[in-house]
Order: C-alpha cells, then sequence, then structure tokens
C-alpha cells in the first residue's frame, strides 16, 4: 500500500524521525497516455491526473509536508488566506492531524458554495471587511505573533512536497519526459516541479531534465507580459493570480531548461478541458492550461516526432461542476418517445 | 505503477490474452485508519475511500471490466439507464475505449446539472416520454437486438470488477478484517465484496472471512423490510432504491458471513458524514451510512474489543456538494474587522 509522499521518498524530504507525518496518502497519481490527443497533435502526450489526490487537487502534496512541519513544531491551528485548493487541502490536513484550521477570506467576495468542501473538513471561516491582500498580510502577521502556521504557498514546505509529482513522472515513464507542461497560477507549481527533477537527476534516478513549459492564462499573464495584472480574469480560477509569488523561480525554470512561459486565451483552455474529457480525464478548467498550451505550441511547430511532453492537470472537475455546465458542454438532450425503436433511432441517428 | 484492477489481478479475472484492457488505473484507493471514530467507538475502524477511483465512485472497478469484455465481443455503443454514478463511469471508460456512451433517462425528472460529469465525458443523453422503469426496460431491449451493450447491473461482469476492493483490503491489512460494513443500495458491491473475500479466501490470500454488515437507508430499506419499497426516500440519493437487484445475494451474504443487514435513518447518514469528514475525508451522504450503521452496532454494544472494522465509502463527496452545504454544514461566517488583533480573538475566542 502507498504510504504518502513523505515516507515513499523520505530520503528527498526534509523530514527526521522525529516528524510526525501528517498523511492522506497523497500523490501515486495515474499518468494517462492521451491517445487521442497524441494521434492529433503528432507528439506523445501524457496526462499527470493530480484530481485523484485525497482532496482533490496536487495542493495535497504540499501539505503534507506543511501540516507535519507544523505539527513537529508546536503548532495547533493552521492558517491561510484562500478560498479555494488551499484552504481544502490545509482544512483535510488540520483534521487528519487533530488541529484547527482556519480560512481567512474578504468579506462578501467569496460564495461559500465555494467553500462547502473546505468547511466540510471542519475549517473555520473568518471573513474580514477588507480585502485579499489585507486576509494575506493579517494571516502572516498573526502567524509571527501566534502559536498558528501559515501554510500559504509562502510556506517552504510547500514545494518540497510539491516536487515528489516530479519524482512520480520520472518514476513511471523511467526516466523525465523531454517535455513537462503546467498551468501557471502563483507559479509554485512549476517551481516545484522543476525542482523535483534536478534533484532526481542528481541522484541518477532519471538520465535527463526535460524543458519545462508552463502556461498563464492571458488575463492574468503577469509572467508573460512582464508586469503584475492589476485585475487578472480569466475562467481557469485557480491560476487568476496577478502577480505570482514564484514568479523568478518560475522564470528561471523556463530558462535554465531551454523551456518557455506561454500564455493561452480562455477559449483555447475550454477546448482542452473538452478534449482531455474526451480521454476520459474530467479535470478543474484551470489544469487545462497544460493541455492549450502544448496544442499552441505543437500547431506552430515547435515539437519534434520523437518528443514526449506530459502535461499536468493539478485539480479535478468535480470541483467546479458550474463550469461543466456553463461552458465545456452541450446540455441539450434528446427527448424521444418511450420505445425501443425511436431510441435506437436515436442511437444511431 | 498502478495499471488498474484487471492487470494487477489477473488471475481472479475472467479475461484472456485476446480481451483489450480499458483501464483509467481504478482501484489501489486509500484505506484509512479512522484514529477519532476509532477512539469514540472503542472499537478499530477503517475507512476504503473508493471515492480516489477515476470517475469519483466504486463504479470504475465493475465498469473497466464491462467495458473491456464489451469491447472484446465487438460492441460499439454502451447503454445504461443511470443518472448517477453508473453513467459517469460508463462514459468516462466509453470515452477510452474510443467507444459511444448513451444513457437514457426519463424526460423531465432528472436536473442535467447531476448529469455534468458524465456529459463532460462525452455520452449522449436520451430522454423517453416514460419513467425510469421503461428506461430500464428500453435499454435492456436495445442491448439485446443491437451492437449495443448493456452496462447497467444486471451486467455480470460489473461484480467481477467490484470484488477487488476485497483483494486490496486483505492486501492492505493483511488478512480480511473481522466486519466489512458497506452501504446497500442495488445490493450489488456487498455481493461483490463477499465474493471477493470468498475467492481470497479459497486462494489463500487470507486467512479468515469477514461478516459483512450492510446497510440500508431507512427510506428504501427494502431488505430489512422485506418487501419492495415503492417511493423510495432517503437523502442518500446513490442508495434511494426500492427493489435492489442484487437482493438475494446480499440477503445470503449478510446469513453466510453471520453478518447483518440493517438501517439507518438519514439523520445518522448525516451525522456519520460530518464525523467522516472530520477525519479529513469527503465522501458522498450515501457512503456515509456504512459508519452511521457502524455507529449504531456500536453503540448497542455489538462489536468486541479486538474487533477490525472497514468501512466502505463508496463515492467522493465533491459529486454532492448541495448536500454539503444544505445538510452538512454550518455555512456562517463570522465577520470581524481587518486587523490582526480581531482575527486573532475569533481564532482563539
Amino acid at each position: 500500500m502507498w504510504r504518502g509522499i513523505v515516507e515513499e521518498y523520505r530520503e528527498f524530504m526534509p523530514v527526521t524521525d522525529n516528524t510526525p507525518v501528517v498523511t492522506l496518502y497523497e500523490g501515486n497519481t495515474p499518468l494517462y497516455k492521451a491517445e487521442k490527443l497524441s494521434g492529433q497533435l503528432g507528439v506523445e502526450i501524457w496526462l499527470k491526473f493530480e484530481g485523484l489526490n485525497p482532496t482533490g487537487s496536487f495542493k495535497d502534496r504540499g501539505m503534507t509536508m506543511a501540516v507535519s512541519k507544523a505539527k513537529e513544531e508546536g503548532a495547533e491551528v493552521l492558517i491561510c488566506a484562500s478560498t479555494g485548493n488551499t484552504s481544502a487541502a490545509a482544512a483535510a490536513y488540520a483534521a487528519r492531524a487533530g488541529m484547527k484550521a482556519v480560512v481567512v477570506i474578504p468579506h462578501g467576495k467569496v460564495a461559500l458554495g465555494k467553500l462547502a468542501q473546505t468547511i466540510m473538513y471542519g475549517a473555520e471561516i473568518i471573513e474580514i471587511e477588507g480585502n485579499f491582500d489585507e486576509a494575506l498580510s493579517i494571516v502572516r502577521q498573526v502567524s509571527e505573533t501566534h502559536p498558528v502556521k501559515l501554510v500559504n504557498s509562502v510556506n517552504p514546505y510547500r514545494i518540497e512536497g510539491q516536487k515528489t509529482a516530479a519524482f512520480e513522472v520520472c518514476d513511471d515513464l523511467g526516466e523525465a519526459p523531454t517535455h513537462l507542461a503546467i498551468p501557471v497560477g502563483n507559479a509554485g507549481n512549476i517551481t516545484a516541479y522543476w525542482k523535483g527533477f534536478n534533484e532526481y537527476r542528481r541522484h541518477r534516478r532519471s538520465g535527463k531534465l526535460p524543458k519545462m513549459l508552463g502556461f498563464e492564462a492571458s488575463g492574468s499573464a503577469a509572467i508573460v507580459k512582464g508586469h503584475p495584472i492589476e485585475h487578472p480574469e480569466t475562467i481557469a480560477t485557480a491560476i487568476r493570480i496577478g502577480n505570482p509569488a514564484s514568479w523568478q523561480q518560475a522564470a528561471d525554470a523556463a530558462k535554465d531548461s531551454k523551456g518557455k512561459i506561454d500564455m493561452v486565451e480562455d477559449e483555447e483552455i475550454l477546448a482542452a478541458y473538452r478534449l482531455i474529457a474526451a480521454e476520459g480525464v474530467f479535470c478543474e478548467p484551470a489544469s487545462a492550461a497544460s493541455v492549450a498550451g502544448v496544442i499552441k505550441l505543437a500547431n506552430s511547430g515547435y515539437f519534434s516526432e520523437n518528443d514526449r511532453v506530459v502535461c499536468v492537470l493539478t485539480g479535478n472537475g468535480l470541483k467546479d461542476p458550474d463550469t461543466a455546465m456553463n461552458h465545456g458542454i452541450n446540455v441539450e438532450a434528446r427527448v424521444v418517445p418511450a420505445t425501443e425503436e425511436a431510441v435506437v433511432k436515436a442511437i444511431f441517428k
């Protein structure tokens, strides 16, 4: 049985025998060959589906590390300012650890329905009469003055956990792929993968390094455009970030690996979202930015015939049924009489 | 890398070298020790979280078998009459196999939003001007007269796939638990687990058999009450079934294993649903029937100190955010001024 990423990759993790490992057996997510996309694009495409982590996103990898270290350090409360996958992961691992999770958000800006999963796990929600920047600033302050551990992306252990997804890709394929494509929001995940690939190569677990391809949504493409975006907008809410925390590291990963950071339009993201589902994989809209970017590059002749491209799908589509209903699909059903003949006719048209 | 249940348990599966295995690497789901519940109930409680299968429910185990055999037999179309997890699984595996999935439902009875995941995978929805029984009858007829494979629970390969969850439980624990608790709707899953435990024991992979504990929702408890329920009602929609297809097999599993089929109230299901989330696991409401039943039995002194109880959680809570919002949680957030002091006060009260 898979024991979670800290135990499975212990030699690469900043833990000791004294670290109480808090785990939901995250990681070990499937890597699917995308047969249809590979055929269409003429290059081998694989999908690393992080949506099958315990809370439905890659954030669980970072959270097992962050919460284990928080517990080791004696913290009793986890805190974050997040409305999405980070808060769900923080809440679940806090529950597992017997700790309290507190999520601070701006009052009146976030539908509590978006936080249903987080609240189910028992997190407490505090709404401040201020904006998101103030929420971030307050959680930082509180974590510096009280026995409260900040688990937002500034927590350095998050990247240590997230790098294990690169290990798994190498283990499954036998070596690193030629290209690793990934959505870029706060830019922590591309940083983590690049760190993971480098560590695996140094330990001779992989003979080569991939080119790193990061894709921002065009409405929040700070790195591509070279300046923060004041009012980021995209349907891919999980990467709707105008000033990435790991901006420089992401830019370095792209440069050092001879890859690139590029951007994709919302329409390209939605088209990719549907193509991924047609492979049998239902991901979050933001996840599809990796595939959208690869399609864009493939159509411009970027890849060679023998390339092998792994696209990271960061979250589970079940997290965002609204986008599926409003943008993903044609929800019209055909209505026919209740007879075998009518149904057969409808099937075979 | 885990290769899916057909490859991993090939010697137990009705496949040959000619069977094209259609897989999304289902199975290998986590088995969590429920620390808080174990402490509260004084008996060892484990949670088998089937919600981390590729489409979010245990149905994927049966579907990989059913679709692989359908493809081997030359079918081009899969058909089912289902509004829930079965249709999602059928649609995803059809996409993977390059086949078409058709879902037949009564017109005007089902909100298409419930089918968002299924439609995303590319299934076609046909609404008939009739009721659910007519839909079931029509899909049976169509599958007998056309190259269309029925993947509803009457498909015998479904149980062959589902039995592998029992294998995993034995592999993870080293042997079968003393008790296996499971929600009962159509009663196929309890039948499958019992088959799996028996096969593993025959092959000496486990030295013993568990007592099988099946739990129906009281509003649809046909087996417990001894007669079909004409208008089944329960918040646990995935087990809202008034006339279980595998009624006799479920009753036999309970009797032969010296276990029992019992029922739980919706309030008990919702209470268990929250307790499971407090362990860090977000499941479907219907899944919680297993834990609700175990709590009921534990409170009546049913278990001994050395018992080890595995509760099956059949689906992912992300499939049903409405129940989380309406029944699972207290959605009120505290609103405080945007100051460190106010947030600290709110955290520590």
